[in-house]
């Protein structure tokens, strides 16, 4: 299924007031450690699936990419994208990752941030991504942990006051749709296991060169509310690949 | 803290009556994921950091090894060993990982089954390992899985009646130190994320080339009561890695 909720007319407003939306990279949480996970982008030809509104399609230009391909299902995001985020060595399209075609040795770097958690197959893109990527080519991504994922609500387990008591894992080895509420809407993700993300990489060819667990930098955990609780369980797994 | 539960009398004695302990390799659950990771040990020179009773340093010579050293902290365990799993191919030593001399180079394979919980820096025991191996050498190992160390009594969140309602995670970013009841004895246990596994190997020069979190096989499924909550959240951890 090739859910487009992001062109939900409420969706979309609620998270475009979100600091990511809001601020850009500087806003997201796991930016530092995401940013030490990217190649060098001189003179690369560069692809983001699912880019939402362009910050990371910028920041390659900005440190020397050559070309880049910014491509996201919705509308809406690829309008806001051409407004917050245009370069003449960008060019978005409003594409699903379904229907992209993937030419052979187009690309040296593939980046995707927190979009595969609605992909119900993570094999079909490993094989896409090598296919469009140089040799030595880097891929880099980023989706929700599967520790956040198996459960399925995305929510902590709490006491009869309302107290976080922890995070509660269950089903972990039955991947798939999920139901999940994420900015007060309703919204499918499918769960992978680690051990999915592994080996369809490794299976497709690549070395996994980085794997990170991002935790919030120090001046997060002092400045905004809540942040503690995101050292008590990993929320987000970044990864860092290249086609051997 | 070098911890050597396992000569305690009671513990060793209930860790004798395991499944595992009585039926070897073909009673770990894990054993089926594991061998598939195992590289061809024909030829090759092998050490089992943390040995236990040499089930898997005798798998080695039977499956080619010209060599095998098996070390562990445990003189029960490494009694246990030379009754049970004996071999003019295999040497024994009761010897604590941290005491042990990693000479360069002595090695083709090192392997080490749910040890390194035990120990409190998992840097150290790559720094060591990669010194110890050939070039192209491999490392294959299981752990607990920070899923399963994370919250620390490892045990499952219930209700009021006892029914067991998901796997409780907490405190995932603070690594160290846990007190886990195995076996009904308080064991210490060193809990790590998984950026900590994976990024420790990966700086150390290591290549990873597998990661499994082993689900049990049908037939322990159906047999062994209680098995289906093996695939609600996972325990093990598997990787194999080879020197660059």
């Amino acid at each position: 299924m090739k859910e487009n909720k992001y062109d939900d007319e409420i969706f979309f407003d609620r998270y475009s007031q979100m600091s990511r939306s809001v601020n850009g990279l500087k806003g997201a949480g796991e930016w530092h450690a995401l940013r030490s996970m990217f190649p060098a982008f001189k003179g690369k030809r560069v692809l983001d699936l699912g880019c939402g509104f362009g910050w990371h399609c910028l920041y390659a230009v900005e440190h020397g990419a050559v070309e880049v391909m910014g491509i996201d299902i919705s509308e809406k995001m690829i309008k806001g994208a051409k407004q917050r985020n245009s370069s003449p060595l960008i060019q978005y399209k409003c594409v699903a990752i379904e229907d992209f075609e993937f030419k052979p040795s187009c690309y040296d770097v593939v980046i995707s941030l927190l979009v595969f958690h609605y992909l119900e197959s993570f094999k079909n893109i490993c094989e896409k991504v090598y296919t469009c990527l140089s040799e030595g080519g880097a891929f880099v991504f980023s989706v929700e942990h599967p520790v956040f994922t198996a459960y399925g609500n995305q929510d902590w387990y709490y006491d009869e006051k309302g107290n976080s008591l922890h995070w509660p894992v269950d089903n972990y080895f039955t991947e798939g749709h999920r139901k999940a509420v994420f900015l007060g809407e309703e919204v499918t993700k499918y769960h992978k296991t680690l051990t999915t993300y592994m080996n369809d990489l490794i299976k497709s060819g690549f070395e996994v060169t980085g794997l990170v667990e991002p935790e919030p930098d120090d001046v997060l955990l002092t400045s905004v509310p809540g942040m503690k609780d995101e050292l008590r369980r990993p929320m987000m797994l970044l990864i860092s690949a290249v086609k051997k």
